[in-house]
Formats: structure tokens, sequence, C-alpha cells
């Protein structure tokens, strides 16, 4: 194996994926097949660990490790949460100087991309020659021209397959259920839930997006008009549903107050917004409001979205793969830098291909910065997702459970 | 196949796991083996479908879509929370007697054996000859007698797994995670997130559970220290946790009362008990409490550990099956009634057994009426549980996915 003279370093940012460690498999798997990266440096924690000089030496670890790697959830080199600013990214650029680090390969959202983008700058005016490219992930497939994130198609199968569960689950023992989905500001995962339609009845049956505002009112008697046509009612309301202001659901309900808990010694504990409260005022509004509902139930799918492990798409953890491949092979090219996008190709059946695209694409300066649903996959009513939103998502979740049942009640 | 004149009827009730199709599968197939039951009716939600004449004729369905069936979680005949009293017993038997329903299988908790027991009683009073069987399943795992029920298994590895992936994002991302999880009185289900654990450091850290009074202060000490300790915490937080009085905490929670939510018309709305509330209050607590701490969520698993498709354990899916077989076989006996319970025998290896156990074993008047940890289970501070309970779990969840990762940082 060839070693050249200057390093690269690799790091993770943000909210884990189950597939995040695929990309990171595919910068190691392609840099060391390539004689222009000298030592393949991971930053422990992203770039808390470049400032703190703390590096796994990424072609010191056994085939069969990286492989369970590349299989296992969650930021295997951790994460952070820090948004440095510029100071900190002049910290970022130093220790890169230090270790003769020429690439930088930054998995992670637009506010990854950012940061990549800020570090680039820094080395540019101090007339350094590096490169920095984003690899880009998230489960809330808001990134900007791409196509779709990696990371969004195995969360888009868990909820559908979480969904066909749970629609059996009320189809069962009927009632209405309620689950809250990730998705600050994008309502896709959310979306994702009417993958989990079968039968004409099946659920969901109404669909809440932060795109659209939501009415509490118009919720209840929603809900209300399903339950009253099919017995039950199955929802899939988004954790960034907004009101007609704009503001976000969480926050209103979050401002409850504590109040007769005896045994708390701290007084008043304003909660922080939280998905399960937000879960546990929409069920309670219903059972105070439809009294011909009886068994109303709310959860929030919480973390088990990105982390948990065995559920994934594979066409999602190809992809995951091939844009840390490519982030690699595009660095090969004299002066390039960027972010790998996923660009779907006209054909009949699903093909994908990648471009690279500037950093300030992904993070523009001005908003907006985040993509969400497009209109045409929204119905007129804002209370669901259309069918033609199937043929966007499908190829990304690939296969699902199949479910079986009885067909006909027999005459007694 | 022959047909002999008197029929059976099956039903499923209460909460559905991911396996007890298997059971109802198990009770189809060893039926058609064998010529004393007639018609095999399956009925719709329980003992409505039998009050309401509602029945499927489990012999005319095809063998694809019953073993379809068989895999799907939830309950395909439909489930019933009703839980019959005297007057409402003798309407299901006046069905039995009008259909010449001379065997009753019923899957379900202790609610289940009880009704079925009732419904022997009336039948025997008539002198009229009712064969009853109740076949267990509840993913608490809390009923009596049997060493273990059906459905816990797979809703055990169900938590091990999201733990696993939990583990990892709480590694990645540091901060304190709590996970609320299912069942009301018994900790079983809670306590099987130990299987989480592979590395020394490996969450969860602290497991709280029903079987102990759950102190918030304690709690707090508690969390503080193993983040000292560690840089973060994941904690696994039964929903059925109470006070020193026994008084439920999410009881205690639930008396929370909206204020300040001006969009909302219906003036003070009180939230129902629920996990979601739970888990936003204790990580709403630590924020307060814990100013070292930044990150602290909190989730609640809900229905998905009960009704997540493709998550199952084979062992617990065999069982299932199994006590289904088990049933009809045991109804061959002259006068045999009874409940069948699983039976560890005495082996180095994992072996289990069958056996009938009376109705009012599994459902008694007297409490206990359900069954707890063990004390040897629980450590002595009450706040996590001992290796020793990986010894009777294991073998019931069988293998977990394993996980990647780097092991040593570079020296740079």
């Amino acid at each position: 194996m060839l070693h050249g003279k200057v390093n690269a370093v690799v790091g993770q940012a943000g909210g884990p994926t189950v597939v995040i460690n695929q990309s990171l498999y595919g910068v190691i798997q392609e840099a060391q097949k390539h004689a222009h990266i000298g030592k393949l440096l991971g930053a422990l924690h992203g770039v808390r660990g470049i400032i703190n000089e703390q590096f796994y030496d990424l072609y010191r670890q056994p085939e069969n490790m990286l492989d369970l790697v590349a299989q296992t959830p969650a930021s295997a080199l951790g994460a952070t949460r820090d948004r440095p600013d510029r100071e900190y990214c002049e910290r970022i650029f130093n220790a890169f100087r230090k270790h003769d680090v020429r690439y930088f390969f930054y998995i992670g959202g637009n506010d990854s991309a950012e940061t990549a983008n800020i570090v680039n700058t820094i080395a540019e005016d101090a007339k350094y020659e590096l490169r920095v490219f984003h690899i880009p992930k998230t489960i809330d497939n808001d990134l900007l021209v791409t196509d779709h994130c990696p990371g969004y198609g195995s969360a888009a199968k868990f909820v559908a397959s979480a969904f066909i569960g749970d629609n059996l689950d009320n189809r069962a023992l009927q009632g209405v259920k309620i689950n809250i989905l990730m998705g600050r500001s994008a309502g896709f995962l959310t979306a994702a839930s009417i993958l989990a339609r079968q039968r004409p009845d099946d659920g969901p049956h109404l669909v809440y997006l932060p795109e659209r505002p939501f009415e509490i009112e118009k919720f209840v008697s929603d809900v209300e008009e399903v339950f009253d046509r099919f017995g039950r009612a199955l929802v899939a309301v988004s954790e960034g549903i907004v009101d007609d202001q704009g503001r976000p659901w969480t926050e209103k309900v979050s401002v409850l107050k504590q109040e007769n808990i005896t045994q708390d010694a701290f007084g008043n504990v304003q909660l922080s917004a939280g998905a399960g409260s937000l879960a546990d005022y929409l069920a309670g509004t219903l059972r105070n409001r439809c009294k011909k509902v009886k068994r109303v139930r709310a959860d929030s799918f919480g973390y088990l979205q990105r982390c948990f492990p065995g559920c994934y798409s594979e066409i999602d953890a190809w992809e995951a793969r091939l844009v840390g491949q490519m982030a690699v092979i595009y660095s090969m090219d004299e002066g390039a830098d960027g972010s790998v996008a996923l660009v779907r190709l006209p054909s009949t059946t699903y093909t994908v291909g990648t471009k690279l695209i500037g950093l300030k694409e992904v993070a523009p300066d001005k908003p907006p910065t985040t993509k969400q649903m497009s209109e045409e996959y929204i119905n007129q009513a804002g209370n669901n997702v259309l069918n033609s939103f199937r043929e966007y998502v499908s190829p990304l979740v690939g296969d699902l459970p199949k479910v079986g049942w009885f067909e006909q009640i027999a005459q007694m």
C-alpha cells in the first residue's frame, strides 16, 4: 500500500443514522486504494476531536472490524453538536496545518457543510492547500440540492415498518392511536408512514406535517370523521408541527407547569419541549373532546428512528457507502471541493448517480437553508400525504414486511 | 381430513405481541391433524366476537396465508379489552351451546384465564361438557406459574436491540438519555435492557423497576454519579415506577395542568397519565438539577415494543406456536381443562417443556395475581439489575445484533 506524504481527516457530526458508518467505511475503503492520502485520521467526536487532536488511525483497523463497524448504527467515531464559529474554525485549521492534513471529509448535515466551508476559506486566505468534502447524512432528508439524503431511507423504513405493526395493533384493539415522528422542519420522515398502507382501510389515516399549520379544532374533527368511518384511527404527526403563527406545538405544550406533585421538592418545574408531552397532550385533548372514542393512545418514536440496529434500507446503506467513496474519488481531481449530492437519473427503474456541488449550495447564507416537502405531495386539506409521494420514497426504502390476514367472516 | 361433530372456538385477547399469531397458528395446525374438532371458529375481537356470533372459519384459510399470518405481529383475529362479568359469560356460553362448541381456546393474559374459568363454571353448572384452555401470552412476563410468557422474549429482544442502538447513539453524542419501558407492575421488560451491555462502559447504567420505590432525589444523584464516571448516562425506567407510598409516577406527573396555550379554546385540560409525559418530566428535572449535564433526552418506547414487525426471538416464536399446539393435544385427554405453562427443564442447555395447570393457578381469586421480578435479580440500591438475570433472560431472546467499534486512539 502506497502512502503519500499528506494526510486526511474524516469526521462525523450531528444526529447519527443507522448507515452513517457506511459512509465512513466508504471513505476508508476508497482512500486505501489510492496513493494521494498518507494517513487517514478519524476525528473523535467530529470537530472537537480535531481541536483536541484526538484521532483514530483508520488504516490500522482490522478489516473484519471495519466490516462490522459499517453495519453498526450511530457514529463510530463519535459525533458532536458543536457548531464552530470563525475562531473555532481557526483552531481546526491550525490542527490541520500541524499534522499536514490536506484533505478533510466531513459526514453530516448542513451545519457540517457550513463548518467545512469556513475552514476552507481560512485555508485559502492562508494560501494553505486544503481540500474539503462534505458527505451528506440526515434522517430528516432536508438538505438542499441532493435528491435525497443517506440515512433517510433507513429511517423511513423504520417508520413504515413501525406503522405496519401499529396499524395491525390498532386494527386488533380499535380506538385512536397517534404517533409523533422526527423532523423539525420537514415532513419527509412523517410522510414515509404512508408506505404502511396496504389494504384500503389501513392507516395512517391522517398525516400532519410541519409544512402546513396544525389547528387543534380541525385535528379533532378530522379524527372524529375517520373514527366514524373505520371505527378506529391511526394518525401520524410530525414533532415539528406549527400553529398558524409558525409557533411550534412542542413549545406551546412545553409551557405546561407542574402542580400538585407533593413529593417534589423543587417547586414548579417547567417542562422542556418534548415530543412525549406533545403525544400526551394530543391524546388528552381527544379524550376530552371525542366522547365516543374509548381508547386513545399516543407514542413518540424518538431516537429509535435513527439508531435501531438491524432495520435499514439496503439501497440506503449502499448509497451511504457510495457517497463516502465518491468523496475520495472527487478528491483526486486537482482543486476540487464540495458536497457529494445524489442525483436521480431519468430512467424507468430507480437509478442514482452523484455529482459534486459547491459547499455553499448545501449551506447557503440566506434562507431557505433546508428543503421541505414539495406541495404536490400534500393534500388540499393539509392533513394527508398523496400517493404520488410513494414514487419518490418507495425506491429509497425497498422491501417492507409482508403481513397476513383472514379474508372473510364465516356465516354462522 | 376427518371432521367430527363438535366445534371449537379460538380467540385472542389483550395487548398484542409479535408472536401471538404463532399460538393461533399452532392451534389451527394441530386441530386439523386430529378428528375430535369439527369446525374451528376464530372469534372476531375475542369474547365480543363470540357474543356477536362473528367468526372466521379457520379450516378454510389457504396455507400460504396461514404461514404469513403466523409471522405477522398483533392479533389477526382482532383482540378486545372486554373483561366479561358473569352475565357476559352466560352470553358466551349460550353462543357456544347454540353452535355446538365444546372446545374453547383463549390466547391471552390472566384476565383471559379468568374469563375462561367463569365460562367453564357456567358450563359445568349446566352439565354441558365444555373444555376450556388458556394459552398464555404477554410481553410483561407477569403470569404466575409459567417460567416465562410467550411474547416476552420478542419484546425483550426489541428492548435489548433498541438499547444497543441507543447506547451507541449516547456514546456518539454524550449527555443523558432516559428510556421509558412497558410493564405496569413487573420490571421484566425493563430489566431486559441490560442485555445491551457488551463493553464495560455500555449502558443502561441505571435501571429502575416497579419492584422498588422510585425517589426523585436518589434518581438525580444516581445519574450525576454515572455522568461523572462515564461522561454520559443511559437510563432504563419502567413506566410502572411507584413512589414509597405505592403511587404510580405516571399518575403523579399526569396532574400537570395546561396553561398559556392561547390558541386552545378548551380551558385547562388535564393531561392523562402517559409515559411520554413521564419521560419529559424526568428529563426536565435533570435539566433543572444537573447543570453540568448539557444534553438530556428522554423517549418512551410505547407500542413498538409489542408490535414491531421483523424483530422477534426465534425461540419465542417457536414456543408461542408450541403452547398453541399443546393446548389442542391436551384437549384430547378426557376431561382436561387448564392453562398451558412453560417449564424450564434442569439441563446445561436451555430446554423447555409444557404442563397443563389449573385455570385458577394463573388467575387466582386473591393476590398476588401476577408475578414480579425476583429479589435476587435486583441490586441492593434498587437502581440496577444484576447479571444473574442474564441467565434467565438470554435464552428467551437469542442472538442480538453485533456491533463494531474502533479500539484505540492514535498518538499524534
